[in-house]
């Protein structure tokens, strides 16, 4: 089986490690965001696809959910101790270290995908790890405050700002030059199926998605994917203020609106949620918190089963063109697009 | 009173602690050996200017006499973890920071010696920190082992090899582009006296002659030198694989004829040295080792003492073209050549 997942940060990794454990002999492909990569200190972070090689080669901070585990921080005292800017971003000694080898390889000519593959010959996540572009793409946030309007790196918004100050305007600054990284969509047209885990929809998903010719690709292939919005609020992060930076509901009914019934086949969202319907699209009702790796590797299931399902060009299920899904009041049935 | 110091590494730094200690209230410029300054992970590391910097800024560690006090050692240990090469050079995480920081400034265009001068406004050194050239100059070592001869960069014979395998030839590549930072000549033209720590003769202060127009600046300047050999070996360090490179013998007599009697004017040895002459340069014997600031300071105090008197135009001593120095066989009251 040839899965294709789309990954932020830690939703993407926590639900990537729950799939990993339900479907170990699966060939995983996981395209990661790189909108929210920074360069500090000179230094080159990549924050989502850090986040998930650590989480899926055992190096995470389970608790925060990113960084790494027994980490320190003496660098970063240091660099304050000179005064250096910015001070609000936190990274550890052991992090450090992987953007100093990133930083190293990049400025050595090697693009992200050699390097990202690079790193992660240390920590062998068990997946194919792939940056979305090996192009320079940032996603920057329009703001308006006492400074003025003005646009900042996504993580000063997001890190700094707490998201507290609204986003007007959300752009990923690069994206009309970025081509997808070697391998992407490759990866995408060998899939039997593709995984979208509840990631953040605008800067996560959403920023993999406006890479040329990504979404395209995948619109060719059977999707399922997993609502971030649980009765109306993100399910960690703050999903929400990226929403309605964009103009969308922070609920599941207006992420799956969001990502349409072209892109989207199958779609579980929250027993809270169970109502959630659009044409083209089977929706499921599942328990969507991951507490802990089961729970994780429940919902990768349902994900990949109902994936699964509606790849087949055979089913038990209504053909779509005899029933369309409009009608269904039972969301656990209505057939999908199929692939 | 200003003073104008040459520095390389241990010896130099503690050498003028001792002097900062003696004389609170000069104005001292350290010209900072740059030829043992290398490239690892992309970073640039000074090891010379930090140890000055470290020592006089209270941020040594004192038993080593270089790197940091409390520094840890993580950022290191993932490095190897990645294998990343080379393993053989201790940074700390504490360092990794000031590496950090310079490579950053670098990178956006500073010279080296606004970088320093950055640096040091956290440190507070407490005297004026240039590097012998904002241009990019290395110390090479050519030796001959299994993989034949070859020249490698002086880190990786110092550190790595530990001088174990012998140098047929030390050169300062880049020497013969590189001209003074700013401020170096400038400082050596408003010196009342020049003091030479005990630092290498070779790849410290024989760098330092080696950069364009400085030598022949300190000719003109009244110089007093300390030996770095005591009794037929090097205070600290492995000055002798150095001196053995380029023909010389390791005793404070060859040393001094390597400074020639048109650089130093006063040379400063150990009792057991007490014999060492030359014409041209008054000798005194006295303790050269540092075991503690009490003693860096009595020994910066005699160097110092000793080039104030020979700078002076009027000396109760015979006048140099009285008496010459080759006959007196007291050391101790010979005449310099004055400045």
């Amino acid at each position: 089986m040839r899965i294709v997942s789309l990954a932020g940060g830690i939703g993407g990794a926590r639900f990537l490690r729950g799939l990993l454990t339900t479907a170990p002999d699966s060939e995983i492909t996981v395209i990661g965001n790189t909108g929210d990569d920074i360069s500090l200190f000179g230094l080159r972070v990549c924050p989502d696809l850090d986040t998930v090689m650590y989480t899926l080669g055992g190096g995470i901070n389970e608790e925060q959910g990113w960084g790494r585990r027994e980490e320190s921080h003496v660098v970063k005292e240091e660099l304050a101790a000179y005064g250096v800017e910015p001070q609000w971003f936190g990274l550890g000694d052991r992090d450090f270290a992987t953007h100093i080898v990133r930083t190293q390889m990049l400025d050595a000519g090697y693009p992200l995908s050699a390097v990202t593959e690079a790193l992660c010959a240390r920590w062998q996540p068990g997946v194919r790890l792939i940056p979305m572009s090996d192009d320079r793409t940032e996603t920057h946030v329009v703001i308006s405050d006492e400074r003025g309007r003005r646009a900042v790196h996504f993580q000063e918004w997001w890190v700094r700002l707490r998201a507290s100050v609204p986003a007007e305007q959300i752009i990923l600054v690069g994206a009309d030059q970025a081509v997808p990284a070697p391998g992407v969509l490759e990866a995408v047209a060998a899939a039997d199926v593709v995984l979208l885990p509840p990631s953040n929809p605008v800067v996560s998903i959403g920023t993999i998605l406006q890479i040329k010719g990504i979404r395209e690709a995948l619109e060719g292939k059977t999707v399922v994917g997993v609502s971030p919005i649980v009765g109306g609020a993100p399910v960690r992060g703050m999903a929400d203020a990226c929403l309605t930076a964009i103009g969308v509901p922070t609920t599941a009914q207006a992420v799956l609106e969001l990502y349409g019934p072209a892109l989207v086949d199958g779609w579980l969202v929250a027993e809270e949620d169970a109502g959630v319907a659009l044409d083209g699209v089977e929706v499921e009702a599942r328990p969507l918190i991951m507490h802990d790796l089961d729970s994780a590797a429940a919902l990768a299931r349902a994900a990949l089963d109902m994936a699964v399902r509606l790849a087949s060009p055979v089913t038990s299920t209504p053909s779509p063109t005899d029933t369309p899904a409009t009608d269904t009041p039972r969301t656990d049935v209505s057939p999908g697009e199929g692939a």
